[in-house]
């Protein structure tokens, strides 16, 4: 796929007794973030449950005998996406570990910059690793902290990581949300009836008929547990700085983020990218479904409508995918279809969120020419993708990013296309409603659009860094 | 589902070294006719290999030892969508019959309106069925025909029944495409090279970069085999009559039908639409995704945009198929949420390509008055569905269309909008490029309309119609 | 395997609420009578349940879940044993047909002689096959018979075919049990309270704690309702002449023929074979578990003990199935191991009741050899087997037949043993209770021995004998 | 099941390219002495491989696409048992951890006397544990120890260690077996060509035709590599102690301890108990098949035969392990079944190696009856069952054993017998070829019989002995 995506969603609700089930639901309104696997893990305050499953939360949790193996009234979820070469079972979360003073179970949403040499530095004193995922690396923390009480060895361990984080905890008494210093990756607090809630998103929320309290902040800590919610800050203070593409493409459009919905900003940086690069052409078409909104706000813009020149295949998603050889190269086929009628001979504003390896556009312009396309004036909603992330975003290795190795216009030569724009950085935090980037302490996490790093990428140096660490190499290995 | 649903799409191929493949592709662009069940049988001209599954296409046949056992430069294949009680494997089509002369494979698109009282006849005479449908009442009107070549056997069989089918059947030198002499039920010829294809859609050639060639027409049978094609013309000669819901919304919008795409049908729909029954308000909102391209038409016909007001989890397609009760019981939106800043003190014209039992209409309306619409107004871009379907339609009984209970005002009410109306018949045929209806012999298949049936439904009399007719109940007998 | 396999157990019972239960369980006590696949069909009266499994009941029909998917008073229930090819989910028994006047279900084991004859006269006329088993064409023989009641319909089609053959049927009101005219294959009758039951041998009456009322005679319909059990003889009448091998090794030891069990009859072969060729050796060994029976007999009669000289592993029954190449050429020892210290140095009388293809008997004696056996004298319990069978039991081609290729001397050499004796047929009726072998008119079916077949096998001459007969070629197709 | 069980199987093959296939077959070949589940590890000097799965070896490790996922030649493997509440996947061995210097796994035969205690020690300090299995704490032990190589570590844990145990470990470098200081539990070296084997019982070293080279001794540490092997003995010296069980009935008969077959030493416990308990009767009768080599000793003292009144259902094994309610009243029924006219009027003298519970006894004797026995006279080849065991076997609790609640009088009438009779301890250490027991420091570990523990059980005083240590309860958690 030739998208950046996120590693995850997750979940939390304390104190209702449809934990399970509303916490399967919670993760399948996030499945977007994540479709490789899933788990919940839930706690009736004496012992804890957990299912932990490859595939879809709604392949995998909307049974019922599935839900019965997991009761109790607190619970934590996740969604993981498929990571090449990591698909251990072993590494879906949330993770679990007994520790001296009882259970304790974690689901995590982002990457530390440290983990392998934390790592390196406990397995030398004793310690088992059971997963190659650095959130385990928190959990062993936990683990050999001197600290007595949970929070406190919590935030003993939370002192030692640096990276993007949004966690949420479950032991047998509370339910905590953390989010790191700066708040890269997100985490709202929602209500329904006397449960709190804790996830990614609002949609989650919304799927549950539960309200919207607040955003976690950054580097706050939130404790739920039988006498309400509290919160700690235990890092020095500084301002938030949020990751640009939670915006621009991760989360759901209608999910809420400061009051606005994903799809009004999505609308807007269309609406900033007919400002910039209008041209003159007979329709504006969208890559679906990824760049409906950008259309509409663009089509708005330049009082035309959209139209529906490329047809999108529902079954797609999940299908096809062992594909043999042959039908492998059928390719973006299987996905799209050109409403050939409606194309044929026209001059398109083609309309894209992004642009990342440039596969997918190559193909698609490469079929819309097929269908008779006279001229196709690519637009991308957003500005050139030229850093790798390490932050919880799976980004291509830089050396496959094509903003990184080519100039504009010769990634206009490589697409063929007709002319090829993108949105200018100014354009994009103009659609955030700032009127233009603090360059001294930037808004937001955008590195991928300027290579400036909020936190050091320390593991990122090392040679291994992104391969398999445990030398035990089983799939199956339970 | 709260949606009239088509029985299935077929695909043939005959002459290529990658029929199988070939074939699981077209099915897999037809997977909107039927996601119960596909099956495909290859040919080599020697013997016949089968693989029937239930599930999707994607998921069934993509593997290379799945292909592996479909061997064979000749295949076809067959969807099938979920009708109760009925989901035997042994009713998973293609099917196959070993008759005297050699093997013979059917696959059905349609329904016959006399199958229970044929069946009765040849069970008396000492026919065994395997299966409940009524496809397999042509193949033992076939094994049972005196004639001697397989095409006679096949047209004396096509004499005895009634209904609308398209058919593919394979022999081990033939592939044959019939459409019944109304042509109610669609088939189309395409080529690949040198191979011919016979398919329900053209979006199954398009997969395959295949070249339309012609539609088979209505009381034609095309004969392809070494020789190439041939045409034969049993039936009496007729007009055509083909189903309008084609038209509007079972096929694909990027199928073409008559040189025009069927998205452009919709929007044409949607235009007329506007043209009868606009009215003030603030946006245009489609429900996701069947009034799209209707919604598009209006809004162009009125200068406006359309808005995504209702966003869709693309998830949800076959998640949570065995739900719990908890699941259940949180409704319409596992599958859609209200895009909520956008409505808020809003009023809204909300589009749907049709409304069948209006649950569903009655849902997203209760969901976008919770979220703060202020006003809404439905506009259904086909006029009221008063009458049952019994030629390869799965509607609800009459009693279940909404449309046959209550008038205009009386649904207004039930589904609680602010106003309702529906396209006229005479803004249908509009739509379609005639001036008018032909009352005395209409251009289409209409009668869930307007009651007028092209052929008389003999069965639809039984009181036993439409249940189980064997008394072998095990839906793993296999 | 080198061994001659029966076809199948069968097992029928009338009138108990617990019927699938018994069914199952009298399958798993007739599990030795075939392995491959098992299946169980009930009636409620109204309507009939079925479910087909590849794989042993015990693994397939002990679950809750699918007792209560087989509802209703009256089941039959079948075993089969693995042929090679063949092993289709359409051919495993009992086998449902929807008759004019209502279902029929069918278990049968035996083997028809001229079922290729009439399967082929019948697809002429339109009947359609569904799978490759000669049991069909019995059922399709019923459908076709122009008799009006069931009873009739069933001896109309019993007068046409030729063969062994023991059958249960189940209609909505009657289970009928029936012997072909020679009583070939075996069928007894119990009670277990007021049920009737119909079934292979007594040890499936015995597991369920039934009575043993007595057998189906040969040439016997038994016809068993809700007023009891009546009996019809419509054959010529003519003497009984029962398959040898059931006494030899296909019934269980613990079932009973005529007052007598199993287990007496094969110390008596054993006894027979110890008059007629003892030996003056160290020890009597058994090849387990086959020739434990008779060892005992041998033993006895020389006063002398039988010693475990060799191990069999429990587990490997079923295991090792999908061996790699590696595990298969580590052969029988898979199955067996050499008590190493008893047989050293020692002259050993080895007993087996038979000997096949030799096969086993080769390895067996290779291994004992390098134990340090000095001296070994194999002693077979029956005569040698010249002739392949075509009644129901599964001989390996005449040229695989050792004794039909060699004489005795070259067995002895093949075999690399001291020295080799095979029971007289005069002392196999011998122990059977007979003074002598009516020559005129075998007590026996004894023609695996003798040649002298009871019925002309006339479906063996064809050249496509045991061949595929169905042109579909597809293990999955259902 | 009414049977003392052995806790598992431990193989290990050093150096051979087939080292996956071997370790396969060597754990067959132990199949008896744990069924629940497998797993091999495997070591291609670089990396390890995993396998793990719940049931038999000849179900999981035959097909060519697990052994290929098994790479490397050197390997360990293990059966395990099934034992309630805690089969979990997790608790699958053989274990694997990456420690600093290197992946380590380890199987393990037998149990932990002190395993709560250091585990609660570890867990304080940060381990986290993985499983519920006295065997991680060794790992655990291993990873903590600061000794800096390897076999260092391993002899630092093992003094923290205190029980029966008998180990295989498998290094990139090094397979090291390991026997505990009194030899409780068996371990042997074999040799196939130039490859070391470390196993249970010989009967894995015949199955793969590999040479018995001698025991590992009590105390001994054996290390294998490159170099060849190397033997420390770290303990302070003691003599063995092995536990008797493994004559009586854990071993297979065609095993060898101290060059006697297995065998042999049960036909000497049947010898000794005619010897002391002979009665005048018609039949000498085995349970099988259990029960079958003390007969045949009993019966040759008496100068008589066995005879099989008993026969056993060979499919029984594994079937029916999840039988609904009505299949499990019919009980032993299903195992055995009585060769009713062998036993008709006649008075037997029935023999078994060991009576636990007498569960067995009582149905068997009762069926007995039924089939007409006019008198039981029961023996049994081991003298009583009073005390439980915790060095790996897993005993029923002290009050379920029948010989620690009842006197032999008492048993009698409980198991409604004429007579009863156990071998005496003195005639179990005479059977063993030992003049008489040595109380002060007895030849074998016989606390089951004596109530002499060689160590004292410390975690048996634990009011959580044999509870659930985690508080994560979840069947599926991977």
């Amino acid at each position: 796929m030739d998208r950046i995506k996120e590693e995850c969603g997750i979940f939390g609700i304390f104190n209702n007794k449809e934990a399970a089930t509303l916490t399967a639901l919670g993760l399948h309104a996030l499945q977007h973030r994540g479709q490789e696997a899933c788990g919940i893990v839930t706690c009736d305050s004496k012992n804890f449950y957990a299912e932990r499953r490859f595939g879809l939360v709604g392949d995998n949790f909307t049974k019922g005998k599935v839900i019965k193996r997991l009761p109790g009234k607190n619970a934590i979820g996740h969604n993981r996406y498929s990571t090449a070469g990591n698909n251990l079972i072993k590494n879906i979360q949330p993770f679990f570990a007994d520790l001296h003073k009882g259970g304790i179970s974690i689901a995590h949403n982002g990457n530390l910059c440290n983990a392998l040499h934390l790592r390196e530095e406990l397995v030398k004193n004793g310690s088992i690793f059971q997963s190659t995922s650095d959130t385990e690396t928190i959990v062993q923390l936990i683990a050999k902290s001197k600290r007595l009480k949970i929070v406190e060895k919590i935030i003993d361990a939370l002192f030692k990581i640096q990276g993007g984080y949004a966690l949420t905890v479950l032991t047998k008494e509370k339910l905590i949300g953390i989010r790191d210093p700066f708040g890269i990756r997100p985490l709202v607090i929602g209500k329904l009836n006397k449960s709190f809630i804790l996830t990614s998103e609002t949609c989650a929320l919304d799927i549950i008929g539960a309200k919207f309290i607040r955003e976690v902040e950054n580097g706050e800590i939130v404790i739920i547990d039988e006498n309400g919610m509290e919160s700690l800050k235990p890092f020095p203070k500084m301002k938030e700085r949020p990751c640009i593409f939670e915006y621009i493409y991760f989360s759901r459009p209608d999910s809420i983020i400061k009051n606005i919905s994903v799809y009004e900003y999505r609308k807007r940086l269309g609406c900033e990218l007919a400002k910039e690069s209008n041209v003159d052409a007979d329709l504006v078409v969208p890559v679906p479904d990824s760049g409906v909104p950008a259309s509409i706000g663009f089509a708005e813009k330049i009082n035309r409508n959209v139209e529906l020149g490329i047809i999108r295949n529902h079954y797609v998603g999940r299908t096809f995918i062992e594909p043999t050889q042959q039908i492998r190269s059928f390719g973006v086929k299987l996905k799209h279809n050109i409403n050939r009628p409606l194309v044929k001979d026209k001059s398109l504003i083609l309309i894209d969120d992004s642009l990342v390896r440039g596969t997918t556009s190559l193909k698609i312009v490469k079929m819309l020419y097929e269908a008779g396309a006279k001229e196709i004036h690519l637009r991308i909603a957003s500005p050139p993708i030229k850093y790798p992330d390490y932050y919880g975003v799976d980004t291509p290795d830089k050396k496959e990013l094509l903003a990184s190795k080519l100039n504009i216009e010769e990634m206009r030569k490589f697409i063929k296309v007709t002319s090829l724009k993108f949105l200018s950085i100014e354009g994009l935090y103009r659609s955030m409603g700032h009127k233009e980037r603090n360059n001294s302490y930037p808004q937001f996490t955008d590195h991928c659009f300027t290579g400036e790093y909020p936190v050091e990428p320390i593991d990122a140096s090392r040679k291994d860094f992104g391969e398999e660490q445990a030398s035990l190499i089983s799939k199956n290995y339970q």
